[in-house]
């Protein structure tokens, strides 16, 4: 899997992509996440790439050439892409979205917003889809796509290797425990339960059905 | 505001709180964050934090007490603070719940689980409030405290200044537009809205009103 991001802030992705799992699978070569800046684009001599909206109002716009231009370079690097538009009012991504679209793209392109928005026109050009990580404004689309790569990656062949199944299911998982049986804390104990203790997996893994976390 | 933060990879952070808002806030000193690791609290000479699950199975817990005591010292540092335990199955966090609790809280902790989970003991030795970023597997709760710090601190009064009430609609903001008027690519010509060009301010508002995106 490819990623192409279309962002003009492809340094504030440094740290986290090269310590976390998607460095590990970069390493690995599972992933490959390429970075296109919009204002490499741009035909102002100051590399400005954004103006005042149309409208009017305070805040200002990214024009839409340099967005086309990078994303025609992306476009071009890549095999029919899955275009993501990530903004506050797309569709809410999840993990069914992740785990189809694994399997079904080579190369997806993410496109991340800044200031008060990018040109509509961007949108009328390339078939993008408007997703959403969740009901909250950010300042970016850089962590958003953040989000999307290692949701995605996880469900990538050989990144996360045995432990796949098990740890995509956590969001429903019971309560764990490990060592020390007995916790103790400001003079009070706290003991993991006893079913867990008991070596009865029939018993523990019914134990474990009706704990699952909300 | 203060934003203690709970983790094992707090190198994951430096590019993204370095060049986002969030590092324009902690350089005017409008936040700050701090990080605790639980591996400078293990009393295992190797600094191991985990350990095989009760239950059994595979995959590993990071044990309680290094996490407590990594809270604890956070707790020591702070006012009353909101404790945030970021799962996949918690309560979903939204701009609500950012712009309540910028307002209510001068410290929240954050802690990021990782591998299989936490010892569940934590939660019950700390009244900590369960919180999801989206309905999605991550790898770690990082990238999820991130998005909180990001949502939150543009609610701190002088974070983002003139912009704000601005950009916080933009999750129901209309298209925007910018120059030039009519853009050519590829031998088709993309106009702005006619409507948007009339300098008719009621009109204007009325067409975004209509046209706010899904």
């Amino acid at each position: 899997m490819t990623f192409h991001v279309i962002t003009l802030f492809s340094e504030s992705f440094d740290s986290y992509i090269s310590s976390s799992i998607i460095g590990r699978a970069i390493r690995n070569k599972k992933i490959q996440i390429k970075f296109y800046n919009p204002r490499d684009f741009s035909d102002n001599k100051f590399k400005h790439i954004d103006q005042k909206p149309y409208s009017g109002g305070p805040g200002m716009v990214i024009q839409a050439l340099p967005v086309v231009k990078a994303i025609e370079k992306a476009f071009k690097k890549s095999k029919k892409p899955l275009i993501i538009w990530l903004s506050p009012s797309g569709k809410q991504f999840n993990t069914e979205y992740a785990k189809k679209n694994a399997k079904k793209y080579t190369d997806i392109i993410l496109i991340c917003g800044r200031y008060e928005g990018v040109d509509e026109r961007v949108r009328k050009i390339f078939k993008t889809e408007s997703l959403s990580v969740g009901p909250y404004v950010l300042t970016g689309g850089e962590l958003p796509a953040m989000v999307i790569m290692d949701s995605i990656s996880r469900q990538i062949k050989g990144v996360l290797g045995n432990f796949n199944s098990l740890e995509e299911s956590r969001a429903s998982s019971p309560a764990v425990y490990t060592r020390p049986e007995v916790l103790e804390y400001k003079g009070k104990k706290y003991r993991v339960p006893k079913i867990l203790l008991s070596g009865h997996h029939a018993k523990i893994e019914e134990w474990q059905k009706k704990r699952v976390k909300k």
